[in-house]
């Protein structure tokens, strides 16, 4: 009997925010794996690290900055191995998302590698985009509101253009094109519908008025939340 | 002294969806407050009924079908009135969030009316959203993709906008509607990557191939997730 792979969301960075599921599944597992920089700290690991029991093998999946030299491809095949050898041996291992494990995660590259050949299990997480909304204090889409989830790297007409054809949006993986998405959201006369936030639920959280932010130090966990109504929008329930 | 809101995303449907903070405010507050029908049991006490220690107030928010003689927004008015003495009175009011309360949740038509009179803090939750990718084995969208969130009561030019304008796609509230979308993605050529689930993570779940459905018979807890490429796509990380 081969063990089981359990990708677990471990939600946005509050430890609390993690669900009684995931906990139960990440406490019992033989083997904890986990997203990691080159060298340092895991961001994920650290979220949970204060449920930790004790006495379970780590495995930290380590992405280099020179892809050139190691590609991405190249660490997930290595890490499907390495977490397939512990499988074959009948040990289950837990591996851990930030957010929610299909909701723009690592995990579906391991994912894509293992599904076949051993049971997975996918334990949805609470995501970057609902937390976010949460500590706005900003609600994301009512009734027949359209909600697009967008990420910055696209190029400037194509995020315009899919903002377009939405009634609410969320920019995310905002990072080094931070000052280019700022500056577009001005020229759309958009940047008073816009509720900024970085890294959501964390202890450095921070909330600003996208006015006030300063965009060349926009770090990659941030996001912009848009919404082109007012807020009476969502007092008038449906009919 | 007035009492706190706590507005509590309690996840899809299983009650180990629900966040460690949530059932920790769930349990905490002297208050429970829920959504229900006009007659019957409400789903989200449901969901938490196992966390329950017993001894709170509970207070339904039921929502008559009848909505021409007592519409929504006299139901959600009167709520907040009759949650305000409680808060006036110091007491903590835990209101339960099906999913999460800022996406597409009633919670927020409490908020808009409490949010400036007492202190509120939203627990962001699972989302069917998420929740629905995972019990499908489904990545939802993954490094550039624009995921849209998609209501199917829009009329069918503006949903076939929608999805021409996004890489994924999620329809929800299907219900009664059903049929209709159905029909629309086989003519758009998208039923083939369409998948379908009903009630995730709940007991009475679903999942069938969408040319098995009876369009009839879908629930309103019922998601269509789109990608428009195959799996391939979510097995090649990002360079």
């Amino acid at each position: 009997m081969s063990g089981k792979v359990f990708g677990l969301g471990i939600g946005p960075g509050d430890p609390e925010l993690i669900t009684v599921k995931a906990l139960r599944l990440l406490r019992a597992a033989q083997i904890v794996a986990y997203p990691a920089p080159e060298e340092g700290e895991s961001l994920a690991r650290g979220i949970v690290a204060p449920h930790l029991p004790g006495g379970q093998i780590e495995i930290a999946i380590r992405m280099p900055l020179a892809a050139e030299r190691f590609p991405a491809q190249a660490v997930y095949d290595k890490a499907a191995a390495e977490l397939g050898a512990h499988l074959d041996a009948g040990r289950d291992v837990a591996v851990l998302c930030e957010g929610d494990p299909f909701f723009y995660g690592s995990f579906m590259y391991l994912f894509g590698r293992m599904a076949e050949r051993y049971p997975v299990e996918v334990v949805p997480g609470v995501s970057s985009l609902t937390a976010c909304a949460a500590a706005l204090g900003h609600p994301l889409a009512a009734r027949n509101d359209v909600l697009s989830v967008i990420p910055a790297p696209l190029d400037n007409d194509a995020i315009a253009a899919r903002l377009a054809a939405s009634d609410a949006a969320a920019i995310l993986k905002l990072g080094r094109h931070g000052p280019r998405i700022v500056g577009l959201l001005k020229r759309l006369g958009l940047a008073g519908r816009a509720h900024y936030i970085e890294r959501a639920t964390m202890a450095t959280q921070r909330i600003l008025p996208l006015e006030q932010v300063t965009p060349e130090s926009i770090p990659y966990f941030a996001m912009i939340l848009i919404h082109k109504q007012g807020e009476a929008h969502f007092r008038e329930p449906a009919r």
